[in-house]
This record gives structure tokens, sequence and C-alpha cells, in this order.
């Protein structure tokens, strides 16, 4: 499990929401208060949208409150739609490859939750990654995977869609592995115009995922920021939010699993 | 605040102690269970001999849990004396040299505590290093200050008198500087043949410290290793310990600060 | 293009060899002679067997040059079966899943020399893995992939005629791909007992590989370690080295590659 | 030795220095033309001035030319006024700590040369450096110290008489040591506003740098980026320039050192 955050709104320092809050991202990577990982110290990331059309990446192995360079960057660094995660591996290593966000072309991915059995599906994942998008699949987690696959399933000019029929056939595989929990899905994604949210779980614990609207922008959390649950409002589970500017639109985020008790490959 | 172990006896290998314990030293990396700082993950450190004189060591910054050299290291190494650290910063960087044990010659030395003020009475403790040592000095911890100060304070022939003049005027420095806490201090140190270990702070709050007399050898830690504290026994406060395969020496462990509120320099 | 070296004889510091050369392996990382390629940075690796079946692995991300924590096993540490590695990428990124030696079970494998089209053939090239050694699968680099295809070709009952098939899969493949060069190929191998070593190329660029005789064992390298061609036998192209205490036996290691000009899968 | 570069002028982004020139700073981190150090790899550093009055800094241990963070912020970052570096190490360790560009308030430094004898005088530079400086001594390098010196010495008001009173200081005391070569120094510094940058050495082994006038700004670099040197005016041995805008003033840089052959402190 793993803690993220993101913004969409008026032009902020990232430290704002990544440093400078009771419940900031960093504080979430020493001392997260909700789900069961209070420490997520096993790397972090950022992705930023500024003059170009492709965000830029920031991302290292350290646990975030000790990175002199997160502090750094933060601090100089405006965006009006940022990406931050502290990550908990669920297996696969702690290396650069493994840190969220993800990036393939102006799209940004960041993901908290895992697939049952991903050692065990790894290998058939992979094989669902377009063959066209593998030399972008540089690490090992499901994660990145779920990402490179949603892009093949026309995230460009259906981010949600996609990112449905992404986490269906993942569930569907994790299922046939047969290994619990099939998945648990808290993800964030963005083009750098619109920012995306999802949250689902195929049992009863889908990972926390709050928003809140602010003055200049909309803040998606993992955690409320400020540890005031009054002011934020949950996702609700099986849904997905849109936001461009001050706009917020709710969607249903329902995967049809096909799997009922067998191989359906 | 940090969390350490060291054992002398047998031939045993290190991962026993580090990672196949309940509350091992990896446990303890990410939730110490004693003192005020669960989390040590700023760094980690061995020190273990062999066939030479000199220990060998291997440090590196990553939370201990995730290093996958340290499992692999641990997992084919055997010492009869060893040395292990898991760090919480006290303020300075996270950097190999300021990952503890420290070495000089056949000696290492690991502790857990703090200099009150440190930030203020650096340039002096540095000055107090022997001018032939200072090339010794690579990180910027008090820790390795107050080492290469009771090297210089003759450890090679009077270890633990050494140690106690080292932290006499470390903490004569500290009350200078007036910050609060003058000085608390576990520390563990050794020639290769002996173990040391000592027990002190300026206040009520000195760092916790446990032995426990094994068949084969002796465990000092911070914790008890098996969350049993029936079977440790806990250093009392301004005392050190001095073994040698079984035996097991009490010394008193009582500096003489002879600060009377201004300066003494 | 990487560089590597490998000892098996009689116990020995692996500093001997690592760092005490003229031409020593660190040495070769910054100033390689032989080769297109004389910084080899892009991280490290060793591999040694002692008590365990299975071999210790250390393996790190910065040059070998600056780590100190090389300097300091590779002194401390003595064994009459080790393998070491510095790297230079071919395009895949510096981490430690990517650096050499690579490991399963009893068995280290590591490689210099790269696969054509490595990034249009990858995902076929993960496919080809067995299933049940996907998980450890865990970096990007063609060379580990013929290692792990290698094993599921049979490597623990016939480690030569394995190491074929695997490399006449991967340069079938390669060929396919249409991306020259096909395949350079020289590595080396062992299960902790005997020392295994190759050199083959689809074209006239076979990377060098050298062994010696001495009087307590025998080194393969990449290059003289004493800058000496002398006193080194080259392995010849297309030729494999089996050593065993002082008993070496050549093998010709001539791949079938399949493709004759259009699409064999 | 170390290789560095620098801009002034109008807002540019900094990977058009950094990477896209025939001779950048990455390719001089590899292949440095000029000098006895053609590897720049134990570490790097930006400093880049935008928003605040103090500079973001970004540094690392890698190699430059493998950070895929570096490649990140470069091509995403603007900048009218920057200091890029990379660095080849005299001793010290790579760490974070000891990577230029150093700062201090709105100042930033970074260094090529080194004074000798360092590790005999670096107690003694400790020492000079001012009281309340010393805890932003975060490494162990003698550009570091040369670096809070000069501010001790007045860097805010008299910004080329300072540097040179304290390059003067450190010169004598490695004189002192009587360690070759005293000093060797090629350095760039800046307030946000204007660039400094001087060459200086006690023998006539001064380090390159060069600067380049360009249409919109102005270049400082150890080597041509264009490996043209007729495109490129040396900096003469003892000179210091000053750049703000488009208007550059030639300074005199010729330290007194009153070492006569004994201890002068």
């Amino acid at each position: 499990m793993c803690r993220f955050l993101a913004w969409v709104g008026e032009n902020r320092y990232l430290d704002e929401l990544v440093f400078k809050q009771e419940q900031s991202l960093v504080e979430q990577s020493r001392n997260a208060l909700v789900g069961k990982t209070p420490i997520n110290a096993d790397g972090f990331g950022l992705a930023w949208y500024s003059d170009h059309t492709n965000p830029c990446f920031y991302k290292d192995t350290n646990p975030a409150w000790s990175d002199a360079n997160l502090r750094q960057l933060t601090h100089h660094t405006r965006s009006n739609l940022f990406l931050a995660h502290v990550r908990a591996s669920t297996g696969t290593a702690t290396s650069r490859n493994n840190c969220h966000p993800f990036g393939y072309g102006r799209w940004s991915f960041m993901h908290n939750g895992q697939a049952g059995g991903h050692n065990r599906i790894r290998q058939q994942l992979d094989a669902m990654i377009p063959a066209n998008l593998y030399e972008h699949r540089l690490g090992a987690t499901e994660s990145e995977a779920i990402f490179l696959i949603a892009y093949g399933e026309g995230l460009e000019t259906d981010p949600i869609g996609a990112m449905l029929r992404s986490v269906e056939r993942v569930e569907t595989l994790s299922r046939q592995s047969g290994a619990l929990p099939y998945l648990r899905f808290a993800a964030c994604w963005s083009d750098g115009e619109s920012l995306f949210a999802a949250r689902y779980a195929s049992d009863r614990y889908a990972p926390s995922l709050h928003y809140r609207e602010c003055e200049d922008g909309i803040v998606v959390s993992s955690e409320p920021l400020d540890g005031n649950c009054g002011n934020w409002n949950e996702v609700p589970v099986n849904t997905a939010i849109e936001t461009k500017g001050s706009d917020i639109r709710i969607h249903p985020f329902q995967p049809k699993v096909s799997f009922v008790g067998r191989d359906v490959a």
C-alpha cells in the first residue's frame, strides 16, 4: 500500500501540500493514519506539468522525509497540476523504476493498491502490455502494467473507460491465479489538463481516497491533509472522479470481471 | 535515536540476530517498541571481525528492511564478534559517512543518543578531535566525534576510561551550549576481542540497553530481541559492561562533568 | 559492454583481483583498454561461494571505484570461487536489479555483450522465460533473460549445452528483429563447483575473454589483469571452457541459429 | 578536478547546455578533453534561480550521464541564471554533501581545483569557518570551506574581494602543510543577479576556464561546449570576471599569500 496526493487548479508550490500540512504526504510517509501500512518509505515520486506537454518526473528510492532534493524541488516548483506519491512496496524491489508516478507521453499515473498473486501473474501481465509500449515498461510493478495496459485500451480518448478495462483485465488475471486480494485500486491519472481518480476493490477493502474543493483548485489525497475528515469528501467505492478547473464530475467505476470460477483465458 | 545490537561468542551468522528474531534489528528499524522513535530508517551499518585485525564495515543509506545486500551479507557471513546499527537521524544528513558503526584501526563504535545543541557545538567538537585522527572524521555526527575523541583519550589501553573522558568532554561542551538534553548515551564498542557497552544520560532518559547471556555467547541490544524482557538484563544507568568470552564485568560509568554554570574551556 | 573476472581455485581474498592488479577490475571500470567502452561505471556486482550452496551477492549502482563497501567487502572476504562484474549499460537503466552477476539457486551468471534490438525483442524475451522462473526476473537486461532461459533449458544437468540453446533462441529472436549486432556474448557462470565461460558473436566482434592458469587456481577475465597478454590465453571465438580445480576442458560453443532470412517463430 | 558551467542572461532550459552540446557538461562527465581527469563521475549538482531569492539545488551521487532525474529536471526547468557541476573527487567521499554547487542564503558556489594536503589541513580549515556558518558546513570538501570562509570575509558586499581573501587564507594554510599543489582554483559563484568567476593557481596549472558571449547571455564553462575554442574567451590566469546582463567586467584576482617559508598563523 502507498499514499499519494494530486492538485489541479491555480499554480501552487508543491511543498504546500507535500510538506506544509499537518498530515502532509511526507508525514504520511512515516505515519499514515489510515490503512494497514503506517510507513511508506520505499521510494517516492513527483510528476508536474509546466511548459511542455509532457510532465516532469522526479523519483528516488530513499524515504521522502530524508531527501534534501525533494525539499528543494517542491519548495521552488509551482504547477497547476501535479501528482505526488510515497511508496510502500508490496513485494517488488525498491528502485527508481518501481516508483510512481509512471508516465507515457503527456500522461502520468499513480496507484495505491495491489493485485493478488502478483508474482504468479506478472509474466501474463507483461504479455498484456501492447508491444509498442513495452519499451516503456521500465520496472516490475503491477501498477505500471495497469497503466500501460490502460494506455493500450485507449486512455487518450476514453480516460476512464480505458482504465476500467485495464482493471477488468488485471483482476481477471488475478482471479485466475487464485490469490487474494484479487484487486485493490485507488489511482490518480492525468493528461495535464484533467485529473482523474478512481477507487475500487474486489473485496471490502478499497484503499482510502478523498478530495477537497478549495477556492483555487482541487486536492485529491489518500488521507485528509489536515487530519480533519469533515473538510473532505470521500470518493465512494466503485467511483471515478474527473476534474478540470473547478468542475468535478462523478462517474461509475465498476469493472465487469468475467471470471466465473474457472480459467477464462 | 537509533537501535543497535552486538554479538560476542561463537561464530554466528549475522542474520540470526539482524533478521530472524521476533523483534530483530530490522524489525526495530520499522517498529521500535521502546523509546520515542519507532522508525529507524536513515541508514544502517554492520561491523564484523573475521580474519584480519581490523573489522569489515558495510553501510548504506536506505532503510535496512529494503536492502537486498544486507539480507545477502548477513545470511552468508559468520563472525564471533559483530555490531549492527539502524539509524534515526537527530538532524544530520542521511549519508554513508553518518552511518554507524564508525571505525579506526581495530576499533569499532556505535551509539544511540544525542548531544544537545549539536549544531551549536559541532565546530568545537571537531576541534577536540586529535589532529592525527581528523582525516578519519568522515561525517558530521556527534557520535563519530565522541568515538575519535575517545580514541585520543586512550581507548587502546583504557577502553572504558577513555570513553568516559570523551563523554565528559562532550557533555561539558553541550552544557556550555545550554541546549537540552545535554547528553544521552548508549553505546557499544570493540577492539575485536572484548565487547564494551555503556549507558548514561545527563537527564532521566538514558537510552535503553540490554544484554542476554546465551549458551555460546552474549548479545547486547537496544531492545530484547524476543520481545521478552524476562530473558534479558537491563544495563543499569551509569554503568558499563565489558565482556570477553562468557565473562561479564560490570563497571561504573559516571562522567564527572565539571561545568558549574559558566564557561569552563 | 562490460568487464568481468572470475576465480576458481584456492581460497583467495577478492580484492587481490578486484583492486590489487595493474589492470584490475576496478581499473577497468574507469579505463578499459580493450573494446569500445572505456568506462564501465553503471553499477557493479560480486557473487562468491562460501559456506552455503547458494552464492552471496553484493551489487550496487555507483561506480566501482568510489564504493567504500566494495573495498571493505573484497578486502575481508575470501572465496575459492567468485565472480565480479562492472557494467556499462547498453540502454537499460542503472539499477541494482540490472547489475550482474544474476543468480538462481546455486547458480550465478554474468555477461559482457548485447542482443541487437533489445528493446524490440524484450517482450518476446520475457515470454521465453519459464513461468516458474519469472518471479526471479528482477531487472530488464537481456543478460538476465539469457540466464533464466538457460536455466529452463537445463543448466543444472547440461551447463554448456543449456547456455548454448539459450543463446541460439535469443539470437534467433534478435535476427527476427533485424537489429544489428544480433548477438555478442562473453559470459561466465558457475554452480559453485565448476566455472564455465564462453565466447561467441554473430559478427566478427566477439567480446574479449582471457584466462590464466596460476599455481593455485584459474582466473578468467575480460582483460589481462597485469596488462601483459603474454601471460594469458585468449578464449577462442565459438568456444567454451569448463574448469574445476586445475583442470580445464575446452568445448565448442557454436550456436545453430535457425533463422534463414524470414520469420521463424 | 571537476567540470562546470554557468549561464546568465535570458531564461533558458538547462538541458540546452547540460546535455545538448557537442561537448556538453554531461559529455565532459565521461570524456573531458582538457585537464588530467577525463572522468568526472563522482556526483553532480545544479543550482538555479527562479521565483525565490534563494536558488534551488539538485544534487546526486551517480554519474551525470545515468541520472534520469537530471535529464528530466534540466529538460523542464528554465532559468536566467544557473550553475551546473560534475565532480571528480580528489579524495573525499562521493556523497551529496560533497557535491557542488554549495549554497548559503541567496549565494551559490562551485569549484574545480584542489588545495594540497587537504587531509592535513582540514581541521584548521574547518576552524576558519565562522562559527555562525558552521552548521552549514555539510560535507568535507575544501571547496565548501573556501565558500563559507569567503562568506565570512564579506561575500555579500565584496564578492570578488571576499573570495580572494578566502583563497589567500586557504593557500597560506596549504603552504604551511607543505603539500603540493598549494592551490588550484577555478570557481564560479552568484547571488542570483551577477555571476562571478575566477581562475588562479599557485603553480603553472590553473584549471581551464572559458566564457562565451551569446546574443541573449553569457556562458562560463570549464571547456568550450562546442569543442571550438575559437568561439570562446579563455579567462586569463589571476583574473576574475563579473557579469550582469550583457556586461562583463574583468578584475585582477591575485592572492597575496603571506607565507614565507615558516608558520604564519
